[in-house]
């Protein structure tokens, strides 16, 4: 198979992350790196061998670009992402695909449109772990499903401008919680949340958040709890539960790398620190999925649409943790 | 130290695991068991070596007994625990103190007034684990406490007859789990329920729950999940966790015995299957050390007036689950 | 059933380990504390409400003396055992059963001519995991029996003199590992041994080892390892495995109490860091089989024939760490 | 970087292993695969998009071609590697380097004189927790080295006819956990082995053993154990450890993937069940070092003179297990 030649479009922070992977796969070569920085720009392009350039158009201009990959602050999605699909490109998008439900069904129209595969960044679905429950549940080795509980937990907290814009800490963070709730119970009906500023207090002036919890009411029955918070002393903390009438799965990587040290203290181990050391498996094999279904002409998932219900959820949550309220899902944001 | 004398008052499920307990503990010593059926109280009797009655004046007139064990069915808790306190014996009532808060008030005045020793039946203050999170988080190895989370998850439903009279899943179960979070974390000021009738239809007919999840606010801040269930497939599923700045305390008695198997399978690890496989050492421990303090001139612990709180945190949750609304903890049920 | 009248005969450093158990447990009473040290011997009597001598004829001429438990200088095991036997009492006596093969054979035939019951102290056979462990081998679950591992370490070296007479690492510690050789897959055929004195250099001057390392091959046809160390930075180590065609079990007790602490340094938990941490269920379990199988009239077990065949082991292996030579159980030290 | 050219010499078993890692590194790109067996060399070429053929020159006289990856028959290896090392080839050849100490010298010499790199394939060097392992002993964290142990046992045993040439347990599985030895604490003095024929009784007509277990002792005065066999019902087992006076460092993959099912049998995780499942970071970090240390100039590791110790360790250890014979190392094939 040959390589996918890819453009990638933003080289922060999640562009840097991701270029880290792709320089490693054989699968994809990165072509051109876009961003407004022409300095960002140029150095992730130097590491992979790609064209810097602070230009959209010279990457959606270039023919030998098959694919974008798009991971530009989150406001800006909807219209990248709709100008590679008039582009012709095919499109990997960070979650979440837009910033509001509106900008957000827009995304989808264009896609749905120009009939270009669009791949929304929900990595988890493509973690070792994650694949097996999926396969575990729709075998039916859980009976019917009557639980779920999320924890994602940051290890800091990014940049506070980075927080201003991020649309809050359920949908910015906890919209990956979410997105797995409803790829493994379905779609939730009801969600409350509480929350506080207990980590940064400076947050407070702009109505942010950075701990909250909330409960979830699935369509189906089931109920789940959701815990997110912005920092943690002792890394990265993603744990997911599913409980059946036949049995619970439990998701956690709890030491990392394979290996035990007893001394004084006891015993002691490492932990994944970050999102990076958690789920290397996953944003590798995201990535070679995108590349091998293009190839193959398959359909590439999770898609904009899939993804927009995760973002109506997300809305939802942090609506639910804004104002106190019991959010009807629903009732919040309209369909698609 | 002499072996406290002690009269067994309720010789049912609980009654029947407490002289389990007591049977091996040189420390008490039962001599007494009443019960208001003559079989039970025969039974249990003959394994303990003690007198058996159907009359509780048996046990109170007997100048013998120091201590009675009440694990009568919750609402004769109150009169019970009054007559052995007019009675000038010590008492040890398993949780809750009563079923409800005025008769729960009753019951702190009962004992106060008469100036005996009572303690409630929260065990897992007792279990190694939770006494060694304790000590911890006082000697703030956790900082500032941000977050609290609790799971408690019977292996199968109790008898329909029981649950009718048992004042609801976030009493008769949660209470523990919130007697937990008040212990580390302290009072809790909000709580928000939602629930399902998931495992046994039957219970919709009495609008009982036996699955819930609910959130909590704590006075100092703290956020909190909690996760409720009449039955699991995998035996007794017993977590708590407490979140704080420098670090997160996770108590889990995940295999038991200390032992694994790995075969065809893969790892396999037998858990706690019931309470009693759980918290072995914390029911032994509670009982020695009501008998200790009781020998030492001592308070006991936890005490009426404390068990008071958890039962109206327990009250306010279940009325939050019952009635789809956020309950302001302190505005419910008054003070003692 | 009335409590076992049992006198303590020594009252060192295992003496005082089986007293804090016996101080607990309905089914024993101790009412004599015997040690030639007086001071010994009146510390743990007091503790235990008994009477304290220095003579052992004040315990084995009082008629009131159900049971003595023996935990006496290894060498001194033969003749406290014989004249115990010979008066009459049940015996439970710490392990080693002697300190030679012919001092234990000596020991065997007091016993069986006296017709007493005598358990000697291999706890492991009672911890919960160490019994179900037995248990699963005896239904079949491993297959036939293929490999077997154990590791015992010491938190830390007892005394020189306790060392100098204590007949080596390979009896002394080693036994215990030895012991649950036998129990799980059955007698060994030869023994091979190296070690080191890497942990106390004034050992070498006496000719002892702190480590050592063993092959072991059963009469069965199946091979073993054995590591033993007397001292670890970590605390208790005690792990026993058995390999099988049809799986592996693998036992130890890695996490006490049940906590994790995850803080900046990743993942921490405590572990046992002493024998009394990791098997205070065994050390309880014993001695009330102990007391219940002589209340019912049943044989006690392990009994000193089984115990004499782990002597000679132990002694066959420490022989194989002293001379470098693989010996071959049966030809050393002769039959019972 | 560009993609370092290579030709696979080998595609059997270990070398379609190492083709699918291959495929997916962009450090590496396979543009000839050479196997006896046109057939063996057409699949795996089709796969990797390379040219297929039987003849070993096709790949040496090939200017393009940088580097080989040798993964023919062991005993083949001195040919294959001296004459791409005449070739000027660089080299990765699958452990062992050779199938006896005079071919290994050879080995030795060839790659010396010739001046080109040439890496081993001991991957666990390159396995995350064994990197970790070895920067914490060398930064001290363990003190003086004092206990070694590892474990290596297969899923099933591969086909008679590799067993046959294989070279015997110890030199063909053994060989990694020798090299892991050598790795973390240094050269073995001497070495012990017994075994048996357990699992496949055939063998015994061909002098071969399934399960072996041995001691070492260590030129340093640790000692340690091996436990190896051609079998387990319950999957890949390697585990290592390190003794030290400060602490231990345990490294095993106990679970894989992160997940565990909680159900009616208790807790139930699967494990790593063959190689590629264990070591998948390890197989791709081993290649990817090969080629970046290439590209830089750099030296590989390890080397041949590396590995011609771990297979003279090995080729006593098989000695050991043959002969019954205490075997000293350094009086044992000479030296390099």
């Amino acid at each position: 198979m040959k390589a996918l030649n890819m453009a990638m479009i933003g080289a922060g922070r999640m562009g840097q992350a991701h270029a880290r992977v792709l320089a490693g796969l054989a699968e994809c070569r990165v072509s051109r790196v876009i961003d407004t920085s022409a300095d960002n720009a140029r150095r992730v392009a130097e590491e992979l061998g790609a064209r810097a350039s602070t230009l959209l158009e010279d990457a959606l201009d270039d023919p030998a670009v098959d694919a974008v990959v798009v991971t530009t602050p989150t406001p800006t999605h909807a219209d990248v992402v709709e100008a590679a699909a008039r582009a012709g490109k095919a499109v990997f998008v960070e979650k979440p695909v837009a910033d509001g439900l509106e900008a957000g069904r827009r995304v989808v129209q264009a896609v749905e449109r120009a009939g270009v595969p669009c791949q929304v960044g929900f990595q988890r679905r493509y973690d070792p772990a994650y694949r097996r429950a999926k396969e575990m549940i729709e075998r039916g080795e859980l009976g019917r499903v009557e639980g779920f509980r999320a924890v994602g937990r940051d290890p800091h907290p990014p940049s506070l401008d980075f927080l201003k814009t991020s649309g809050g800490l359920l949908l910015d963070m906890g919209i990956h919680d979410l997105d797995a709730a409803r790829f493994f119970v379905g779609e939730v009906a009801e969600v409350y949340a509480v929350g506080g500023t207990l980590i940064e207090p400076e947050l407070r002036h702009y109505g942010l958040f950075d701990t909250a919890v909330a409960t979830l009411r699935f369509e189906g029955g089931a109920v789940g709890t959701l815990e997110v918070a912005l920092r943690t002393a002792y890394g990265y903390d993603i744990r997911t539960e599913v409980l059946g009438e036949k049995g619970r799965i439990h998701i956690e990587r709890d030491r990392r790398p394979d290996l035990t040290l007893y001394d004084e203290r006891g015993g002691n181990f490492d932990r994944p620190r970050n999102f990076e050391q958690r789920f290397p498996e996953a944003y590798a094999a995201e990535m070679v999925a995108f590349a091998r279904n293009l190839h193959a002409g398959k359909p590439v998932t999770p898609d904009v649409r899939d993804a927009w219900y995760s973002l109506r959820l997300a809305k939802a949550a942090q609506h639910a943790l804004e104002t106190g309220q019991v959010v009807r899902v629903r009732e919040f944001g309209g369909e698609l």
